[in-house]
């Protein structure tokens, strides 16, 4: 392998969090409208237990040469049951509405049921390296599984960052999945070009990662769903936000012409729903995206997983299990917070991302955010001056 | 059985056709602004061959008993191929969205990659009658299939219009299958409460049959994207029409509080597609009935169906068939060209309709039109007096 | 329609459950091995609660006229709960292993996780009578569904019987599916040339239905799982029995040179499996139909549904349901007797069908037992003499 | 991480075609008797282009220590169209009889009816190396995709080998897909305990690779289907060889007392099938395995994935493919050939396995030839003495 590794060493690991920055605002604080009631963090933190960790590896400058860089990537960690996700698997259902891209490990959450350790989001082709390091991971920190056997196969999902990073040159490394791992906690997420969203580009803007939450009302049950978003995905001229066709109102051309990224989506809830009921949800992931004017392009892998933190000791081989289970007939508040937390997840990803020079000075400019309130009032979405 | 089928003789039998009003605007005549471009009729019928045909059953008034009506009902048969249809399979792919809803016969679609004859849509109980009659019709007009069986299986979907029909009563029988088939012909295609959608609510307003189609670029390849939806399906308070909260800013409740309908969408091209790539094309449909508002609810029926009539003869027996296959990297434009007709023609279903009073002196209004360009002025969608 | 309906009033109903003679004997009395303990019918009504009910029309003779027969085809029910199955719906799973054929109303099974009813088989002709009259049976027999809406989405399977039956004289009428519901009882079930496996072909030989069952060990958790099996498929040079190539040893050529028949196959369980665990029993059955040889021919409908009886109330619409299951580390066994049941339904079909003359005077000749017998000792499947 | 690599300079890297030992019999020289006619080679590699890489690693004995060994396993790389496999994909199609394991790539491979590359096979905590070192190879070997990016999702399966090898110790790295990538070619197939089968077990016994293949009738096309197996799967009790209890009439006990571990099989052909014609295909591996005595347990990843190498240049992305496709009824042929190579390829890889010693010195004995010639005798299955 021609790949030099030496370099990395020096590569620089932003603590995601870090990267909060206190007066850094989010879509609604610029006023953009969204439907449904967000919990406090507006966050797939939300949701008791689900803990998220980012590593961003952001190196170097001008043109690329393989195996040096630039580095415009990283990693992000989603722990559905922060560290006991290892030994207690969550209830889950994936979908694929366009499977250009990969999330390893779904072929045992459809057929078993469960998402049985985290899922991890990284560049395309780093895949390979975040798979070995949440195994690793999982070897250094915990037992084997409830049957006795040390057996991995982890969920990693990618979206494509080789216009901003220096994707053949594999910088992600096992260890930096470890780290992700490692520093997953409760509480506020980072957004935009943090973890593996760190050199990705969303409807012609910058983009990577976005959250967002709502909270359902007591008589729905009072459960609350998270989404989090690492969007790379759409055209410029398609973006819509809160109904409004943004995209073709922002004068200047996007990055790429194409729908030609990717977007994973991960939703997390508290409500107690069985497999085939999170893949329901997981298949409404498509309308929330569709209202921010995405057709879903041949080249875009937009793949979804959905879980639920409920039911904890659902997979223990022993024994007959004791379930809670929400009736279909009560999901339509849920099916309509994932569409609405989705939306929102996605501009957020957006308006919290700043602009960014990586491999061979490609610039991807930020959506700026004057633009967008300027629009939004135009078609009546903001109060006017 | 309880039922009561002398009544039927009397049932009027109205050739939709005639209903369509010379003058009856449709939603582009509103001014309401979607992207794309249309073909000639802005109906599944642009695409070359398609041929449909309906038959609208509206009988009785007042109070609901079972099996004498009111009866508020009908057929609507798409034949890809016109009357070829029978003998000339076309590729084809189905997606549910959501499985609360029948369409039955996509198991062999699913299979095969072809449908075997028409697409035809009635209600929901009355889908085993008009599975016998499309059979019964066949065997009268046709030989048996390629392999020298009578074999049929046919593809017969369904909506859910009890509010306004006698759905216990099952006043659709296996002659009006037929005769939806045999009037199946070319040309403009009536829209809202005709044939299978004569007793259909569509975000709370009378819906029923809607149409629309794009026509690509010459770079693209020209193709043709038609579609047509039985439009049951959402809630009022859920509506956008171009992007505007349409559903919210109409004063007044809309007939029921759930998305409790259904939907179902045929998706016609002449683009040379694979049966793999028609199911991409079906999974876009969600994204057009989402930018209408829908959050695809439980009790929801979505079931798409996209043929191509391009590839004629791929199913005889023999030999090796020689195909076109568009790539999958030109297939872009096409998945636009699916949402855009898909969002359009349902707002068709529900600007076609007028209100209707059905059993049990329900009334389901129509969308008010003027309310409707009124709120597209207030959302910059129209220009402002 | 050309079909003339008077010739059906003289059609001869057959009671099925005449039809089990008391020294009819079944594979297993013939000596034929097979692993795994039955229950004490074994038979799909093993499983408590289960009950079936058959409707055998049999009339005419000689050469075949649309319409006047001769008819050789039936319907047989099988309801999960007994007449309770309407109001509450057991967790089941569908798999097409290939989707030649009819399973109606499985879309609704893989997004709701319920079956809402029967399963109801019949010829390929009659889906829609069935479903018309599965409909109106419950609509006269039970309230509306636990929402308050009358919404009926049957489950209705067929194979198909035009060798020996007047397949296009749609001789099976919707209240033929009524007194198949109506007879269905626990206790035997008659097996051979009954209900909907009246005219069918299995492996070349006459077929029909077949049944079989499975009781596990204390320690595995005493479960039940009952086969039931409406068998048309195979090509007589396929056929193994107890892994015997007894098909190649019969001398003669079988009915149909191909494997284009189908078969149906419903699996009940009383283990408390959710419905992602139900369609991974479906998938099992394959492997059942393997082990007596097939190959699932291209024309072959081989489509399954897998049910539990488990958990009742799971669907009520309110509140949050307690279920109980089985973990998937617990469920080798079960998919061991769905495989051992599923094999020893199909050959019991054989074993008891009888030789049948048809329209036109086809044959179908019925397995021949001393043949049979012969063969497996060749094979060291029975001892020798 | 806890790992050590400088460990494996020393590893043993053999030459996986050195291990085809000149007089080293298969089962068909034992005498086992299977249907269908075979290849030349009775391998995947008699469908033209189709190439096979093997890297063994074999190092150490005695107890385990992570990172240090003993080593038991590898990698096997097939390349449906040997070098041009990266600039030219091939349709496939994908199934999961049980999905407790991996096949990365899969979403892609469903989405677009494309396999870009080779199926790489190799342990369960290998995957993200192999993951990796395929797309390192790919960016030494070859230009970007056709779109013009560098963009790879490879197709990577494996099975769990941790009985024998010291899988927590990731001794497979990404140099070693890249060794098993370019050592591919034509031409004989090593079987037994090499490349990614080193270290597995099968129906109790030593297991690993195996393959055959089929031609078919003129009459039929000629076409060959060629199938290869990383067999891992199944218990001893089980096994049957040519409907023989084999398993069973062997004496004592096999490794593994439950159906727990994976079962990867790759299918290729020349016949012109489309992708969801190879889903098809890929479907029907499920009966191979199963003549051979699998019920898929829960814990074994039986996932097959099956390519045609027919239409060359299907997925350029500019103007319209010209594709050859062979009808749906005359597909019986190509079923047959698959459920027997499959069939057979199994009982190779037993056949081809010597009794190995690993990790702890745990010891997997190979399926005795005597023994196995002996039962057959006895079952009629080979001339008795």
């Amino acid at each position: 392998m021609r790949i030099e590794r030496a370099a990395l060493a020096a590569v620089c690991l932003l603590a995601s969090t870090l990267a909060i920055a206190a007066d850094k605002p989010r879509a609604r604080d610029l006023g953009v409208p969204f439907d449904g009631t967000p919990g406090p963090l507006n966050a797939i933190t939300d949701v008791a237990g689900v803990a998220v960790g980012q590593v961003t590896l952001i190196q170097g400058e001008g043109k690329l040469v393989v195996g040096k860089g630039p580095v415009r990537t990283g990693v992000t960690a989603i722990l559905p049951r922060g560290r006991g996700s290892l030994d207690d698997p969550v209830f889950a259902g994936a979908f694929a509405l366009n499977g250009a891209g990969e999330m390893t490990g779904t072929t045992w959450v459809e057929e078993s049921g469960f998402l049985e350790g985290p899922v991890m989001i990284t560049n395309t082709h780093s895949v390979g390296a975040v798979h070995e390091g949440t195994i690793a991971w999982r070897v250094a920190q915990a037992g084997p599984d409830p049957t006795g056997y040390w057996w991995s196969n982890p969920v990693v999902a990618e979206t494509w960052d080789g216009e901003l990073n220096d994707i053949n040159g594999f910088h992600v490394r096992p260890a930096h999945a470890g780290q992700a791992l490692s520093s997953a906690k409760p509480g506020p997420v980072a957004e935009g070009s943090v973890g593996g969203g760190t050199g990705m580009v969303c409807f012609g803007f910058k983009g990577g990662i976005g959250t967002a939450s709502r909270v359902l009302p007591a008589k729905a049950g009072g459960y609350t769903v998270g989404a989090l978003v690492q969007c790379n995905c759409g055209r410029k001229a398609d973006l819509r936000i809160a109904g409004a066709p943004v995209g073709r109102e922002i004068a200047g051309s996007g990055t790429r012409d194409e729908d030609s990224g990717s977007i994973i989506i991960v939703v997390a809830t508290d409500a107690p729903l069985l497999p085939h009921q999170l893949k329901r949800v997981a298949r409404r992931v498509s309308m929330g995206l569709a209202r921010d004017g995405s057709i879903s392009g041949n080249g875009s892998g937009d793949i979804f997983i959905a879980f639920s933190t409920a039911n904890p000791g659902a997979a223990k081989p022993t024994g007959v299990a004791a379930l809670s289970d929400l009736p279909n007939d009560r999901m339509d508040p849920l099916f309509a917070a994932t569409v609405q937390a989705v939306e929102e997840a996605i501009v957020n990803a957006m308006v919290g991302a700043e602009t960014m020079k990586g491999a061979n000075d490609v610039v991807v400019r930020a959506l700026p955010h004057d633009e967008l309130q300027r629009i939004l009032k135009r078609y009546g979405r903001l109060p006017a001056p």
